[in-house]
């Protein structure tokens, strides 16, 4: 599966959020990670959506919507031949990441912002919805300035499951493409206690599932 | 009252839409209507913010949102400081005008566009609580392309009371607003039958609220 990732950002070369995450994206060979600038070239872009399987807008959120140049981008690039006539993006999933200085806790009615991401966010979901491919549940990053280094090696997995690994994933399906990953050693090398723990968790799983089996198996001889 | 419109749109020339509107703004000595364009002057543009009391964003609608000139104008004038911590824009009244292409109901759950308009403009809705604007109704412009002679001029009306009318007003409000803008003729001459046409609706109007306070009267009585 292919994923291309377009990074909205005006200054993407001062922006820690978006290093890390261009780190992170790094080691999967299925990922293309690419920062819109200008000039926007329609014919190479439209090139690139066709090629992938996975669509990714990443960007801060900037009065409650992307930066203008992945507005520019879009009004540029998805054309309505390109979108509607062509359906060239017809059952392609589309995901958003997008970081932001507010609390997660600020998106809800009466908080803060008092609209939930899903709400601001609607008009990415409306594109999806118009072009006929699936919304991916956003992935969303508050505070990446406050987060322990504990939380940056989980966001950074997370990150790159939410890139790579099958939409909307079982824990099963999750724990096989990380030790996949991890095994296949692409990882940074301090990822042993991750990997440790993921085989740890997958093994208390799995008794788990026997010993509700057997439950259920006892109360069917009954 | 001040108006200030912010036009929004990559080729504002070239725009039927957006010249029939500016054409009728045009009469209206307290709006300024005025067309987004590079460079962006912070400082001008803020203290244009400053003198209003009605701020209105209008523009065509991409890909559920403005065109990319609205984005880059947001991203660049309304910084932090002017709008959360000098809170420059709180009380003043935000409307947005958007014209589209699709009937208006294609806009609701299970129809062609899916989310209603409301939805798709709460990026807008979010920024006016963000600045503690009151949020007025969406003036929206379906179709323009296919209106007849007599649905302009009703438009026409529509958008100067959106304009320049006392938000949300009552229909008394509205005939008021009207017939005193008509007899200062400041109107086009052919709209003489509108003139006769609210004359009289106001008349009724009035018989009718008599009636009532009549029937109210006897009601006491008994």
């Amino acid at each position: 599966m292919k994923t291309l990732v377009l990074v909205g950002h005006p200054e993407i070369e001062n922006s820690t959020t978006q290093q890390f995450l261009k780190a992170a994206a790094q080691p999967l060979s299925d990922v293309k990670w690419t920062a819109i600038s200008e000039p926007i070239e329609v014919e190479t872009q439209q090139a690139l959506l066709k090629q992938a399987d996975r669509i990714i807008f990443e960007f801060p959120l900037y009065w409650y919507s992307a930066p203008a140049i992945l507005k520019l981008w879009e009004d540029r690039v998805l054309t309505n031949h390109f979108v509607v006539e062509e359906k060239a993006l017809v059952q392609k999933e589309f995901g958003l990441v997008v970081n932001f200085s507010q609390k997660e806790s600020a998106f809800v009615a009466g908080g803060g912002e008092e609209f939930t991401l899903s709400e601001i966010l609607r008009p990415y979901q409306a594109l999806a919805h118009k072009a006929q491919m699936k919304y991916l549940p956003i992935f969303s990053i508050p505070q990446f300035a406050y987060l322990t280094d504990e939380k940056r090696q989980r966001l950074l997995v997370d990150y790159q499951v939410y890139l790579s690994a099958p939409a909307k994933p079982s824990f099963d399906q999750k724990t096989d493409w990380l030790l996949n990953r991890l095994e296949a050693s692409d990882f940074p090398a301090n990822s042993q206690l991750v990997f440790d723990e993921i085989k740890n968790r997958q093994a208390e799983l799995e008794d788990l599932k026997f010993q509700v089996s057997e439950i259920k198996a006892g109360e069917l001889d009954e």
